[in-house]
């Protein structure tokens, strides 16, 4: 698999920055389960953070097997075709976060500023943050243009890095 | 769960009808794997029906174990709250199609129409058309309002019919 090029590192970085949406992989009953939620990554992309009530299927499915896969994709322009709009495919384990803290409270201020609207979660029980730490990451920069990527990797092009090959 | 409303019935036909993306949920080493495809959905949304090459991750996983689950979510609008964009995950299983007959020359047509930059992929030997019979589908209209549809409701809303029991 190719190293990422400047433009490609560039999409991906553009892409995990506009996101504010992502489709969750889950297993439930051991078959796939997928769903939308709203994303919050870290700024080095060591981490993504949902918003999610434990009554959502996605959650229950998590609490029983943490393994998860999140894509964020770009939204579809109505170019002529969409098999070449950006995504990228993270994977890894989902953790439940403690609602108490410094590191709930940084959190809670970078998530109300990104999505104002959920101010109302944090008046309910049944909210809590999950944390998914990338293992690995797959990057579909547009037809036949794919990145296979290490946590490392992702983590390097969040800091603008270049590769380390090229 | 509540039978669908008439303003939300027409919302779940006019996201299907217009989203020409989706994201696939598979299972990878018996861990979710979620990825972007382009999706065209039969009139009557009995069938959902992708074009993959068989060197994807995805159709690698379908020919191993076929549950799927398919979501498409209304693309973000840069709203204030993203929760209320609306979405529908469908559950079922995924089957390969013959490429040639009748059914693959209208189906063809209809793929055509819709991703004219898809004509390559009719050249080339490892592409091929896999369908999905959605089994039931789980359609979130806005935040809190969830619905659970069998596959005759979800083909009933895809006929205008209103609810039997409103």
């Amino acid at each position: 698999m190719a190293c990422m090029d400047a433009e490609a590192q560039r999409s991906l970085v553009r892409l995990i920055r506009n996101a504010r949406i992502g489709v969750l992989g889950t297993l439930r009953n051991g078959a796939p389960n997928v769903s939308m939620v709203a994303v919050l990554h870290a700024p080095d992309f060591s981490a993504f953070w949902l918003r999610l009530s434990r009554l959502a299927w996605h959650t229950q499915d998590m609490a029983l097997d943490a393994r998860v896969s999140l894509v964020v994709c770009e939204s579809d322009d109505a170019r002529v075709d969409p098999q070449t709009l950006a995504r990228v495919t993270l994977r890894g384990e989902a953790t439940s976060m403690a609602a108490a803290g410094p590191q709930f409270e940084s959190l809670k201020r970078a998530w109300l500023d990104r999505f104002p609207a959920s101010a109302v979660t944090f008046e309910l029980a049944d909210f809590s943050f999950w944390c998914i730490h990338p293992r690995d990451a797959r990057f579909v920069a547009g037809l036949g243009r794919t990145f296979n990527l290490s946590a490392a990797e992702l983590a390097r092009a969040a800091k603008g890095d270049s590769c380390p090959r090229s």
